[in-house]
Parts: C-alpha cells; sequence; structure tokens
C-alpha cells in the first residue's frame, strides 16, 4: 500500500530533463511600442530616425558661422550682421543650415542698428546639439530577447519607432481537479475544500509575464481529467494541473498524462515537493502539481517559473538572499532537500532566523514567512546557531524595520501588529507563537527584541518576576506590564456536559485539547492537577498538543474536543462558554536596547495608547489598568 | 540673464517638505479578493471561517473512536466493528463526529466478516487534520497596510474572506507642455522634439501601482497651463508637469503653479535633476519635471516614486547595491549632489565601474547605463581606482554574465551584441566605445575581457601587434582577428563638394567632422596629415569630436558637416558616398583568462559562426576572411 514513485530526482537536474524535453518556441507578434512594457523583444530594434533629427542650439544666444568669427577676440571685436552673419535662437530651436555654431546670449553686445558684436571665436558645432546626439538613424538601439523597460520605450519612440516585434505572451492553462474542492465561498458545506491554489498560481505566473487561464474544476475521473489535458495543451504553451500528483489509487493525473502525452519525471527529492508530475503532451510542457499549498507552491516556483522565464527567453530573477543565525534546529530526511519556512528579523545587528514549524497544508505558513531556507539532501538538518542563507519572500526594507517578539500567543498580540502597520507603515511587530517558556529562553540568547510571558510562581502567587531573575541572565532586560486577562475552561456553547471544575476532566466522556509543552496556559493546568491530585494520564486528549488560544477554543467550538483551557478571549471569538479560573499576568519581558530604542519607543506608545487598550479590552477577558508600566 | 531658482535644497529635505505638506490620503474601496493581487489592504482582515472547518483525515486509513484503542498491543489485538467502532476513510475525508482519530491502512487487518484488527492504540486526534489546522475563524490573518500577494489572497479565500477593503489605486496626471514637441511619429518635421517623456513617467508610475492619465500636449502659455493644472489637480491625487521647470522667462510652470496653489520649492542641489518644482494645489501634490529626459527620469524616481508608495502606504523597495571599482575619474561640481550613469561588468571577479559620459539629453544613456553612481555634494568628484557603491538598474543575474568589451566603435560589434543575446539569452556582451587606445589601456587594467583595437604602425605598416606589445605588458592577452574594414572619406551622397583627396580638407568650403582622441580612426587622419604635411588647424572642424562612426556619418547626412573620416558600413548605413582610403584590420585583444572560460569560447564560437559572419559582411565594406584566428 506504499506510494511508489517513480523517480526521485533532483530538482535541477529534473529542470534540465524537462527544460530539453520540451523544445518549442513562442511565436511572435507586432505591437505598438506604447503597449510593450514588459514584454520581450523578438529581434534587434534599429533606429528609423536620429534624435534629434536637426542641429538644435544647446544655449539661448545667437547662431552663427563660426568661420566668421575666428577673427574675434577680447582686443578685437568682430561685428556680425544679422540674418546673414547671425540668426537668434533659444535652447532647443532648430539652427539654420547656413549657420555651424552657437554663440551664448551673455557673451553677445548689440549696436543700436541691431548689429552682435562679439569678442570671442567660436568652432564649428560649438554649443550645438549635434543631430544623432542621443540615437543616430540605422543605429541598433535595443537587442533581441530583451525585457522592454518604460525607459527603451522612451529610446525607440525618439528614434520613431512606433511599433516592436515582440514574443507572444506565454499562454498557461490551469486545471485544478478533485471531487472534494469548491469553488472560493463564504460558507463551505462539511467535507468542502475550498480551491485556492489556482489563485496562488494565476497571481505568480502573472508576475512572471504569463497570460494565465483558469479551468473549471474537473472530477476525478481519468477520462475527463485527459480531455481537459488534451484541450488545454492544445490552446497554452505550458499546462499546470492540481492535484492528483501523489502516487495513490486515486491520483489519475499521472496516467492521464501517460495516456496521451509522456511522464518525464514522477518524484522530485525534495521535501515538501515531491509528488511532482513534469510530462509534455505534443512538445508542450505539463506540471503536476502537489495539492497541498506549501509543496505547490514551492514546485511551481522550480519549474514553472524557469520555463516561463525560459519560454520569454529571460533569466528568471533571483530572491534576495540574506546571512542570518539559526534560532533552533530544523531536522530533515537524508536524502532528500528540504525546504524550510522561516521568519527573520534583525536584534542586536544579528539577523536572527526562526524557523516555522507548520506542515504543508497551511497556508497561513506561507503568510507569514519572510523566507525560506534549505537544507541539502546529504544533511540531516541544521544545530541552531548555525549561519544560514535566506531566501528572502518579504523585502529587506521591511526586514530591517521589524520588532521581533517571541513568546506566549494572545489575541492582543494580532491587534498590536495591526496597530502597529496602521500608525508605522514602515515597521511591522513579528511574533512567534512558542510559548512563554520558549519566549523568554529566546530573549535571553538574544533572539528576540521582546517575549510575551505569563508564568505563575506556584510558590508566591507571584506572575512573570520570579521566572525573568531565575532564566534571564545575561540580557538585561526590564518587565513591563501588559494586560489582565482571564484564564479558564473554554466549554461548548450552554456547557453541554455539564463542564464546572478541574476533576470533571477525568471523566470517561470528556475529551480534552492541550497547549503545548512550556505554555504558560499548560503550566496552569498542570499547577491544577499536581493540586488536586489528577495525573495527566487519566484525561484524554491531555497529549493532543495545539499552539494558540483560537486553535484550542476552534477545536471546541467544533466538537472535537469537550474543553480546553484558554482565554475568554478566545471562548467569545469562537462562541463557546468560558468559566473563569484566573486573572493571569500577561506581561512583556524587553531587552533594554529595545526599550532604548526608537522602534522600542514606538511601541511603548502603541501599547499606552487608550485607542489600542479600548480596541483590546472588546475582546472579552482584558484589562489594560497597568499596560505599560515597569514592573 | 542666468537663471535663479528660488531653492538649491537636499533633495531628502525637499522630499520631506513636500510629503508634509501635502496633507491628504486615499480613500478606501471594497473589491474582490480575485482582483487584489498587488493593491493594499486598509484594515486588518480576519478570516470568516476555519480552513479546514471539520476534522479531516491525513491519512488513508480508518476513523475510530481513540478510547476503544487504548488496550490494544501487539500481543493483545482489538477487534473494531464497522459503523459503530470505526469507518474507513481516505486522506482529506471529513471524520465523522463520533470518531476522533485516525489508523493507517498499514496497520489494520481486516476479518472476513468485515471487522477490523489492531495491535496499536491511537490517543485522540492521531492522523486527523484538526479544524482550525491552517486558519482559525475570526483570527486576524493579514493586517492593514499590506500589500496583497497570490498567497494573501489564498489564505483569505480559504479563509471564506470573498472581498476586501482596499486603498484605491493613487491617480496620476501626466501633462506634457511645449510648444515644439509633438506626439511620437515616424519622421518628426525640422524643429519637431517627440515628447516620449510621458511614457517613461507612465511606464514606472505603473509599476509603482499608480493609475495613470496622460494629458494632451499643453501649448506654452500660462493661462492654458494653469488650467490644465487645476482640471489636474481635481481630478487625481498627483499631478506632474513636463517641462517648463526651470528658471528662464519661457519657463511657466512655476508661474503656473504659484498662480493657483503653492510652489514649496524649486531647485533641487543635484546635477542632473535641479529644475525640479514640488508644490501643491488644495493638499494634492505637484511635480514640476525637467525636460530632458536624464534629469526628468531621476527627479522622477526621487519625488514621484516616492509619494506614490506613501499615498499606497507602503515602502518604496530599494534598488540592489553592487560595490565595484572605479574605472576612471568622475568630476563633479561642489556644493551639488552627482548622479552619474554607469555601466558595469565583472572581470576577474572585479566588478568594474564605468561611467557614462553622456549628458542630460542622451535617452540611450539611461538604456546602456546598468547603474548610477552618487557623488556627495561636499566633493568634487571621484579618482579611478575608487571603491565605489553601485545602485543597479540592470538585473544582477545578468551582471554576473556580461562579457566586458572596451576600444574602438565598430558597426559590427553591434551584431556581435544582437547575436550573443539570441544565443545565449542569459549572458550579455557589453560594448563600451572610447576608441582603440583607451581601449588597449582598460585591457592592460584588467578592466574588460576583450578589446576592439585598429592601430596602424607607421613604420612597419602592421596592424595593432606593435602597440598590443608596447602598452600591454602585465596583463596576459592574445590578439585574435576579427574583420578588416575599408577607412576612408563619408562625404554627402553624389559628393556635392567633389572631395577627392586629403588636400581638399584644408579648402575653405569644406567642414569636416573628426573622432575623439585615441579613437584609431583620428589616428588614421593623423598619419595621413603628417605624410601630407597638413597641420590640423588648417581644418575647418577638427575640433569637433564625435565618438561613433555613425555619429560622424550622420552629421555628413544631414549637412552638418561636408566630410568625415570613418568606415564604408556607417557611409551606407546613411545613404552617404564613400571614398576609399585604407583597408584596415580590427581586432580583438582578449585576456588569456577570458578566452579560456566559458563565456571566452561562447565568444569565439560566434564570432566564427558564418551566420554571423555573413551578417557583418552585408553591412558593407567588411571582409571576414581571417575571423576568429589568433594572431
Amino acid at each position: 500500500m506504499r506510494k511508489v514513485y517513480l523517480d526521485n530526482s533532483p530538482r535541477f537536474d529534473a529542470l534540465d530533463q524537462w527544460l530539453k524535453a520540451c523544445a518549442f518556441s513562442i511565436e511572435k507578434e507586432i505591437i505598438n511600442v506604447e503597449d510593450a512594457l514588459h514584454r520581450v523583444t523578438s529581434e534587434a530594434v534599429y533606429a528609423h530616425n536620429s534624435n534629434p533629427n536637426f542641429q538644435a542650439s544647446a544655449m539661448d544666444g545667437i547662431a552663427v558661422k563660426a568661420y566668421k568669427t575666428y577673427e574675434a577676440s577680447e582686443t578685437n571685436p568682430v561685428q556680425l550682421e544679422k540674418d546673414q552673419d547671425f540668426t537668434p535662437v533659444d535652447t532647443g530651436d532648430p539652427i539654420p543650415d547656413e549657420f555651424d555654431a552657437v554663440i551664448m546670449i551673455e557673451k553677445v553686445n548689440y549696436t543700436d542698428d541691431g548689429h552682435a558684436i562679439i569678442h570671442h571665436s567660436v568652432g564649428p558645432g560649438q554649443h550645438v546639439r549635434a543631430i544623432g546626439e542621443d540615437i543616430v538613424s540605422k543605429e541598433l538601439i535595443i537587442t533581441a530577447n530583451h525585457q522592454i523597460r518604460p525607459i527603451d520605450q522612451a529610446a525607440m519612440l525618439a528614434a520613431g519607432v512606433l511599433e516592436v516585434s515582440v514574443l507572444k505572451k506565454p499562454k498557461v492553462a490551469i486545471i485544478p481537479t478533485g471531487d472534494e474542492i469548491v469553488k472560493p465561498k463564504k460558507d463551505p458545506a462539511r467535507g468542502e475544500l475550498i480551491e485556492f491554489n489556482s489563485t496562488i498560481f494565476k497571481g505568480y505566473l502573472t508576475e512572471w509575464g504569463a497570460e494565465v487561464t483558469v479551468f473549471d474544476i474537473v472530477k476525478d475521473e481519468l477520462q475527463i481529467i485527459e480531455q481537459a489535458l488534451a484541450h488545454a495543451a492544445n490552446e497554452h504553451d505550458l499546462v499546470i494541473i492540481n492535484a492528483g500528483s501523489s502516487a495513490g489509487t486515486e491520483d489519475y493525473t499521472v496516467h492521464a498524462i501517460k495516456n496521451i502525452g509522456e511522464v518525464i519525471l514522477h518524484g522530485i527529492a525534495t521535501r515538501p515537493g515531491k509528488p511532482t508530475i513534469l510530462g509534455k503532451i505534443a512538445d508542450k510542457p505539463v506540471l503536476g502539481l502537489p495539492g497541498y499549498p506549501v509543496s505547490a507552491w514551492l514546485s511551481l516556483d522550480w519549474f514553472a517559473k524557469p520555463m516561463v522565464y525560459h519560454l520569454r527567453k529571460l533569466v528568471p530573477p533571483e530572491r534576495p538572499i540574506l546571512t542570518g543565525i539559526l534560532s533552533k534546529r530544523v531536522n530533515s530526511v537524508f536524502g532528500s532537500e528540504e525546504f524550510v519556512r522561516v521568519k527573520v528579523g534583525y536584534v542586536n545587528s544579528k539577523l536572527i532566523v526562526t524557523p516555522i514549524g507548520s506542515g504543508a497544508g497551511v497556508v497561513m505558513s506561507l503568510v507569514l514567512a519572510d523566507g525560506l531556507i534549505t537544507i541539502p539532501p546529504e544533511l540531516e538538518g541544521y544545530d541552531a546557531g548555525t549561519k544560514i542563507d535566506v531566501e528572502l519572500l518579504t523585502s529587506p526594507e521591511l526586514i530591517k524595520n521589524t520588532m521581533v517578539g517571541i513568546g506566549s500567543h494572545d489575541l492582543s498580540i494580532d491587534i498590536l501588529v495591526d496597530e502597529a502597520k496602521q500608525r508605522y507603515p514602515k515597521t511591522r511587530v513579528s511574533s512567534a507563537h512558542v510559548g512563554s517558556m520558549a519566549g523568554l529562553m529566546a530573549i535571553e540568547r538574544g533572539e528576540c527584541h521582546f517575549a510575551g510571558v505569563h508564568l505563575l510562581d506556584a510558590e508566591t502567587g507571584e506572575y512573570n518576576r520570579s521566572y525573568v531573575d531565575k532564566f534571564v541572565k545575561t540580557t538585561p532586560v526590564k518587565l513591563v506590564h501588559f494586560v489582565y486577562r482571564q484564564q479558564g475552561f473554554i466549554v461548548a456553547k450552554g456547557n453541554p456536559k455539564g463542564i464546572e471544575k478541574i476533576e470533571d476532566l477525568i471523566r470517561d466522556d470528556i475529551v480534552y485539547v492541550n497547549r503545548q509543552k512550556g505554555a504558560g496556559t499548560r503550566m496552569l493546568l498542570d499547577y491544577m492537577l499536581r493540586k488536586h491530585r489528577i495525573s495527566a494520564s487519566q484525561i484524554a486528549g491531555y497529549t493532543r498538543e495545539m499552539f494558540t488560544h483560537s486553535s484550542v477554543a476552534a477545536s471546541v467550538a467544533y466538537g472535537a474536543a469537550d474543553c480546553a483551557m484558554g482565554i475568554r478571549s478566545a471562548a467569545e471569538a469562537m462562541d463557546c462558554d468560558f468559566i473563569p479560573l484566573y486573572e493571569e499576568q500577561y506581561d512583556f519581558v524587553m531587552t533594554e536596547s529595545f526599550l532604548d530604542s526608537e522602534q522600542g519607543q514606538m511601541f511603548m506608545e502603541l501599547i499606552k495608547d487608550p485607542t489600542v487598550q479600548k480596541r483590546i479590552e472588546s475582546l472579552g477577558g482584558y484589562s489594560c489598568r497597568d499596560t505599560g508600566k515597569l514592573k
């Protein structure tokens, strides 16, 4: 029952094979230069006219015959007769044929009867804008295979070239397949998955210069898929089909391509992205992309991008690369090239690279990713602290202006992220949710500017201070009060199972959903369990970990679990009931250098802003009565 | 009569003042997410649905109730009853409410009567794609002021968000003014200048995300200009007027803006670009750009670009920067920030930066420029050899693959440039025309891969070899035969002035046009003058220098000169007559390291290609009988 791929090819080899196998060229067309922006010339462009095509004055003054000025000097003024020997000209005026030089207005005196008196000689061509100074007619102005920029359009127009021969835009067909997928809608029924991959493909392909047609969704039937492929290959230069590119029994794509064309490769030695098919139908390249959005996005970039640029006879642009320090270990499988989404930010002038640990089905991981790191197939991962290259997905300008937060998840952080972006569009707040303890460790290691923490000291009943003192020893930090918030049990609307107290969690009919190790909320639960002498193993679902308050609340709301511990705002957002247990203190541990910086001051202004505080309190269960105070 | 500007402001100060003075915001609009690519969110986007919004199987297998599997082990198989205890599921299938975990198909055995036998327990949630694994409903998914990428569109669609509130595109009006300018046409009359600046502006503004309207050309009359400005400011978010931004008597722009709005600044401390006007009309920013295309292009970049990005609440992207070595001194004026167009290429792993010495009216200088260098106002230039930052205008990928030629101009080089681009789209040949001697110096200093030279040894009658031996001492080079070509006098069609021999050049009615010092063609003329004992001062126009064969031929063709020395192909291209004097040898001096490199081999293949040679010979006056031979 294991999936069997034909191949496990390194991706550059695979790309080479595919490019070589699909040997056809895009046709040319002649279009107006005014419409040719970003198109690619199919042949050299030669000037039709010279620019300028007449001798023009480069100064305000008089046009003269140079040889009539040769005798002029400070001691020997020469008198020139109007029309015969000179004529007045302004900058840009054509110079009549009989004249060949210009004397600046400042150097001319006039007699009362209109003669010009000069004390300087000029040579032929002086202060004259020569014919063809810019462009000489018949000269090559643009080569073939050149992507036309605005300045190239201008040069062509200046040279009297109004039409240009360009390569047609590569036509790309996108065929979405699958019985369970539906067009985007507001409220999909249970079992319906929204088809958004084609929107991703269309957007990037358009940026790369293709003309994209998205087909209607095709059912998972071999014959229908074959028909769609044949139709698409007939009218397009590249066909992309998604998905069914895996090697399961219901994955028809590879069979459909084989039946009407040729499968060149099935299976790439990458993770994610392995279930990729490279094929062709009558010389037209066909690309079968994986179903998971992250896999599909990567594979699109590896194969569709170079194919489109190849058809356009252009070099694909490379992403900017920055070198940073990996903040935690990433593992990979030997023999596969591994691609890891990361967040990055500068902390104390070091670029900190933090892996995003999501699966290939999580489209939000790409929304949040600032870059990609690559682990070569011969390695099994990189250790924390490794110096590593990051291919950027976010602009370097924005990365320079990122305030980096690592720590516990709270819905109010989303509000800070949004408000920061609204007030200071050139900066951003980046926040990674890894739990309070991991946040403390990160700030101690110099990997973030601030950490959101809510850690109860079981002995003193105090929040956060003792943990900071114990775990943050080398980095100078301040503890800044952020919010009070209510922690408690999130249960389904109306509390159908009557959950009231901690002891209810061990009931046979109760499935719990937990937060990850190191999360303050989990530590609070563990503290309560110890207090009530309850063993974790007695709770069904204790081992099921989620990373945010929202996720556990969603699990309860949709009936996947009966109870979770979390904050009131998450319960209210998901229309769940809430049984309050504690008022927590959620604070920020901030490095002193951040607090003293311009960005740190922005951040403090932000959290002290009454509008921001009002927006946070309206989430439910929050109090900002001490927000912004140093503890 | 000198031009008087109000100001001479550093450009960043000027920009700040302008941005502060024009305090208005772009309106919002709600559009379909599918149409929102590259638009900017005007507010935060929250998820409407969770994705997935049902528990889905992450494996092919059976959905089970986890607690019914707890007893299962290798030694204690558990039997499950179909429908009641389990149901088969494929990857992506919804899991019925009564089940909470999935067992992989590989770990299930079936009895003959359809019961499932398992030997492993699973916990709740195992192999289950949780509700909200990707996106939890009500969660913030995109902040305000975020430029929407394809992946953001996908996240919104996945979350059931079909419409999004975005900032409207900034509307920009472009008003071309001038009595002498005309819309692009094939054959402008004498005195007509083609208006191509608005095409440059429109192209870049479109790239920056603006919606551009180009007005009809407006005559140079104060009242008409005022009307156009008022109309434009009424309906647009930014008004660009070009030109008349200088301070001469016929430059009305500044007066027109003052009359109906406010001039914030007139005159920027830059060269080129000084004649810029920053103003506003009823809070709408107005930008008066200089007439010369290079000045206008720079000023557009300094002011229109940040204004458009400011209105879009985005950070303007910065150009990539490379550090290189300046190959020759550039001068600048103290007190002005100077911008110099440059060509760049890697030679022996060093990035060589060569200034393009053209005026601000030469649009081709921007077509050919790879980058810009900036000389700060407190300096008067940079010496050759200075380490300098280059803002790139060409893609770094193409710069890496550039074959750098510096030397004498020949029309056949244009053909090589074009043919190289056709055969090897990922590479390019860059060629700077500075004359044979300057080419030799450049190769000796390690600043190019090859130099085109045609230098006659007056003593031996031999071409090139003795010069290479004398001037190239430290760089190992080879001399490669390129073409034989005819040098002679270029005269007007029909030779109306009956020019036959060198002595004719001193006639009173003959105006000559010369090539620049160090050009092989000029050295050939000087050689002939010495031989005939003619003094250069006897020749009208001897001091008038041009840099290419095409330019001098154009001067003759348009009647600006009577005679020039040059190659037959240039005469033929300009439909001039040609009086042959010499068959020259135009050769390439190549560094050995280039000749041994992959690129060098490509280059050699190129010049040996019969198709290329045929194209060269068809220019007229060329012979490729020895092309590609080592001399």
